[in-house]
């Protein structure tokens, strides 16, 4: 590893909180001059004594570099620090990583922009300690000149994935990720208390539980290419015979007094769906139905 | 491989469709004699040329064997040809893999044990192909000691495991999986109509959206050992945050007009939680909502 950083572009980074500090440390391990600056002090002496330099305002830190990396609490803490980049983000570009609304995004993007800045919104799917690894997967969107102008720098955080010119993407996406992590768990959980009424514990669903998402996983390459092809011929079995296993389900956690809300839920979107004429489809339909409001 | 089947334990299989030929073939290729039986002609022409023998019907199939495995089209279907096991069943092991209810199992348990048989219920997490192999899983319930009896038999069609004397158990299970992958696949499809309804196709949601389950997919364990314990300290986030989140998600999909009544349920079921009490606890301390009618 080249660790001398004279050959490499300098960036700076915007809060060190746990991840900030993950991201700035995975840049000053990659060989990038780095800055640094958090609202509160003593986070960046570990990443000093790394090699990394502490600016003494937001504006410095932006002033120092091309590429500024943004990572804070929420949406609220970035509009907090932002006002002092109208005077030197000119011709640079700012990477906000901090969770936030897609609205937030774009209206962020455009006042950086409208100051000379080129804007990129992006989102973290990792925990810090897997930053700088192929474990790490991140998300951008926005200014895709920016995107491809920093892509080394930005494939040293983690695997990288540019959505598109809207700077909302990136939050959407997280919030599309998040929604699919919430469901399964809620398969998970509703699975656990359905079994845990008969007595079998959830320590010994768990693994069983992870070889079927294993297979289910292994499916969704051919879902997704007919939820863009909007056309759904039958993959493993057609919705008609999900919707009889789906009325057992009921049954059975009718017959244990457990959870029948969640199995109710999903057995009534896939009636929907056969009633609008699905039911020889495969289950990749049913996004029809959420593509409504 | 010892193939000669001279010292290998005899086994029946009752029902040739694509599953029961499989489990068939792999009694065969493990060496064990193998008798089978179908109800419509022609089936087993293929696992005679292996080296299997047919049966002229069903009694004279399970009289060949000490165990018996039942695979056919459904609940029904078992119905149809348990009757003629009154007179050969004694002293032998039925183990069904057909799909069908708990209550099915239960009743069907009965009736074998009171013949002088011992019952076990089965399902099997695989695709036909994978039977054989260490990717299918089986699981059983109902008599342990046929469980033991015949554990090397079993496990020559996959990985097995044994989840109590319950007959129903494994119907149960099954029903618990199913759940499971209906929930992913509703959180998988959702994100790809939100995702689709700002542009982004769902080939390029789907290898992220791998990732993160692979990320919820590690909790698991964790997870069940909380669900077992019934304590909920948070391990990545706690409720409140998530709910924080699942607010933004709503607001997401109201935005651009797509499927709000998944995340609305979503949050619902969270709120619940977190009015009672668990908004400070882990997102596994959901399971407590499952578990109530």
């Amino acid at each position: 590893m080249d660790n001398s950083g004279d050959d490499r572009t300098p960036v700076s980074v915007i809060g060190l909180g746990m991840m900030g500090q993950a991201l700035a440390g995975a840049f000053v391990r990659a060989g990038h001059p780095t800055t640094v600056w958090n609202r509160t002090a003593g986070k960046a002496d570990q990443l000093v004594a790394l090699g990394a330099r502490e600016a003494g305002s937001v504006a410095e830190a932006v002033a120092a570099a091309p590429l500024t990396v943004v990572c804070v609490l929420d949406e609220t803490a970035v509009g907090a620090l932002v006002e002092p980049l109208e005077a030197v983000v000119r011709g640079r570009v700012l990477v906000n990583l901090t969770s936030g609304t897609s609205q937030g995004a774009r209206e962020l993007g455009e006042r950086v922009e409208r100051w000379g800045g080129r804007y990129l919104d992006g989102a973290i799917m990792a925990v810090p300690q897997a930053v700088g690894t192929d474990e790490a997967v991140l998300v951008y969107s926005g200014a895709r000149d920016a995107f491809d102008r920093h892509a080394e720098e930005l494939r040293g955080l983690g695997g990288s994935t540019y959505l598109g010119a809207d700077h909302g993407l990136s939050s959407l996406f997280e919030a599309a990720v998040l929604s699919l992590m919430w469901n399964l768990l809620n398969g998970f959980l509703h699975g656990a208390a359905l079994l845990g009424a008969a007595g079998v514990p959830a320590t010994t669903f768990a693994p069983l539980a992870r070889t079927a998402i294993g297979t289910v996983t292994g499916w969704l390459p051919d879902y997704a290419r007919q939820v863009d092809e909007r056309s759904y011929p039958p993959l493993d079995s057609t919705l008609d015979t999900h919707l009889a296993a789906m009325g057992n389900l009921v049954k059975e956690s009718e017959a244990l007094g457990v959870g029948g809300e969640l199995p109710r839920f999903v057995q009534a979107l896939a009636e929907r769906a056969a009633a609008s004429g699905r039911g020889g489809d495969g289950y990749a339909a049913l996004v029809e139905q959420f593509r409504e409001p």
